[in-house]
């Protein structure tokens, strides 16, 4: 037995490759970009970033703001950095500053900003709307382009907002949708319409650019089956202390839990101050592994910020210092999102921007 | 009109500073000890921590990893920092790198650690359990300390589970159970049971320290009443797209929202990565000022990573680049998170971590 006080995440890098991998499989025909928007869904753009360069080629990538893609920019001398949310007065800087940042334009206003201010060498990407009713040109705003105003563009996108869904309406519809606009104002540009969710639908959805984000993470864009990719990232929090609860005892901030009967409890060393959700209150679980046992303990009581409760009355053996596990391959963050009604990409976003962990990347140089 | 694309976070130390000195005035025989763990709730521990102990003679501190304590210590030359996760091995370093930490032993293995392990001149404080079942020592794991075990620590400490509901029975239950385990096993040491909720509670909670956190990040931790403390967080994004919703249309992933009649939707460049929780898809507001009058708008549609969506048919004048306010002085974080369904501080704890924010201290020097 020993005494330890600290959160681990771990990041597995050779799932993430693997995963990286086997959606570039699925869409060979496809450039295969990689999206490290909100640094790497938090898992680390830079990090990510180099190791799908260097180890996968990829050479494409998308970012949400400016700054997330001069902060990788230095680490991918070779490669073109899409950013999403696009060019304004605060971010024109970052663009004149790194010539590798390609801004997705989605709306008039900001076309003729870039009018107004080009950066030398840059040709932007155009999001068009087609039924996400988010970011994009309108049809009627298309038909008020120029041909100078078409010309600026070197790529022209859309994106799905059902495509965890297969058998979903707005798919195909999304699809024609975008396959009509294309072939009315941007005959000849390459286009992109599919996140990773957008691959799974097949080869029509693929076009000459998919755009892989969370599939690569290890989250189930396919919900409507089995996860065809590999888990990225594992929670490991050690017990900090095991009591007794006596019958008729209350647990955690405003006294939300009552024990029944008599039972046993461990407080482990995380909470939501580290990115688990709050939401899990009284709902989740955390597990335990003594010998090659695994076992389940309902979390019970509010979660606080550092910590914790959970009950372990069935969990054999358990000592200070145990780990208790709350994600990994066998409780995903899909599990965890399901658990926390919410989904594994908010979840995933949360937890890496925390400093308290022990972070831990996993590669296996071959 | 201009054209802007990134998210403002605004921390108003003018007001954390007030709030702090006017807790330190409701609790004049208490030391005021500051929390900052967590990096201060988000809000950044560095500087906050420089701000009270330069500005507010603030010389004690509580963190809960002894990582964050390393951080702010060199900031901080004379003051005590306690560390309330406790001491083991994967801290052990860190403590005794840094003397001016200070562990907080909660259980009895923790205790054995620590004296297998002294750090030379610390002398910690003890956690013990009055009603919260979390950490710290039972009342048979006090009656089993030797006279020698007792004379380790110079602080007893406890914590209050429901003090942010002022005639709940919990309260009068832990005084008095901390009040005897204390005047049982440590008559002669300094008290803590209470954080900045157990300050309103009055006079006989306050003992010889309080560790004011919440309240003074502004969040109402007295919810009984109006928030006797200043509002510390604002949180704007520009608006990056405006367009008409035509009725029919669908908005945002999975399509949770139609519009039943023509609407004006805004494109809010700001999202879950951010911060902002998704759950307040569909349920949440936003607000735009045009001139003196200040408009509500409903989110509609799934909050994504990066951007939000809301209905702005009955804001006039409205343009692109125009501010949104997600949260202010007139909806703050407290506002948010009951709309969200959880609290201000696990908004506050995600909100602070991100480096997309344009981030401003507001601060005017004397």
């Amino acid at each position: 037995m020993t005494v330890l006080t600290r959160p681990i995440l771990e990041i597995d890098f050779n799932n993430l490759l693997d995963n990286y991998l086997t959606l570039k499989r699925l869409a060979s025909s496809s450039i295969c970009a990689a999206v490290v928007k909100d640094d790497a869904y938090g898992l680390g753009a830079s990090e990510v970033a180099e190791l799908l360069y260097n180890e996968a080629d990829c050479d494409t990538f998308f970012v949400a703001h400016a700054i997330e893609g001069a902060a990788i920019a230095p680490k991918l001398p070779k490669a073109r950095i899409y950013v999403l949310q696009g060019i304004g007065e605060d971010s024109l800087e970052t663009f004149r500053e790194n010539p590798q940042l390609i801004p997705v334009i989605s709306c008039p206003e900001m076309l003729d900003f870039w009018k107004a201010n080009r950066v030398n060498g840059i040709k932007p990407a155009i999001h068009i709307e087609t039924g996400l009713n988010r970011l994009g040109f309108r049809e009627n705003e298309l038909a008020a382009l120029s041909d100078d105003d078409k010309s600026e563009f070197s790529l022209v996108m859309s994106h799905l907002a059902c495509a965890d869904e297969k058998g979903h309406f707005m798919n195909e519809h999304q699809l024609e949708a975008f396959r009509r606009l294309k072939n009315d104002y941007f005959p000849k540009l390459p286009a992109s319409l599919s996140a990773s969710d957008g691959v799974f639908l097949g080869n029509d959805f693929q076009l000459d650019m998919v755009r892989l984000g969370a599939a690569m993470y290890g989250i189930n864009t396919a919900p409507y089956r089995e996860n065809q990719m590999k888990n990225v990232v594992r929670i490991k929090a050690p017990v900090l202390q095991i009591a007794p609860l006596p019958k008729g005892d209350f647990v955690g901030y405003s006294a939300t839990y009552r024990a029944n009967t008599d039972r046993k409890i461990a407080i482990v060393s995380i909470g939501y101050g580290d990115g688990i959700p709050r939401s899990l209150s009284n709902v989740g679980k955390v597990f335990f592994k003594t010998g090659c046992q695994l076992s389940e303990a309902r979390i019970i009581g509010r979660i606080s910020m550092d910590n914790i409760i959970c009950d372990v009355t069935n969990v054999d053996n358990l000592q200070v210092g145990d780990t208790a596990y709350l994600a990994d391959d066998f409780y995903t963050l899909d599990d965890m999102g399901r658990d926390a009604g919410t989904i594994a990409y908010e979840i995933m976003s949360r937890i890496g921007k925390n400093k308290r962990f022990v972070r831990k990347i996993k590669r296996d140089r071959l």
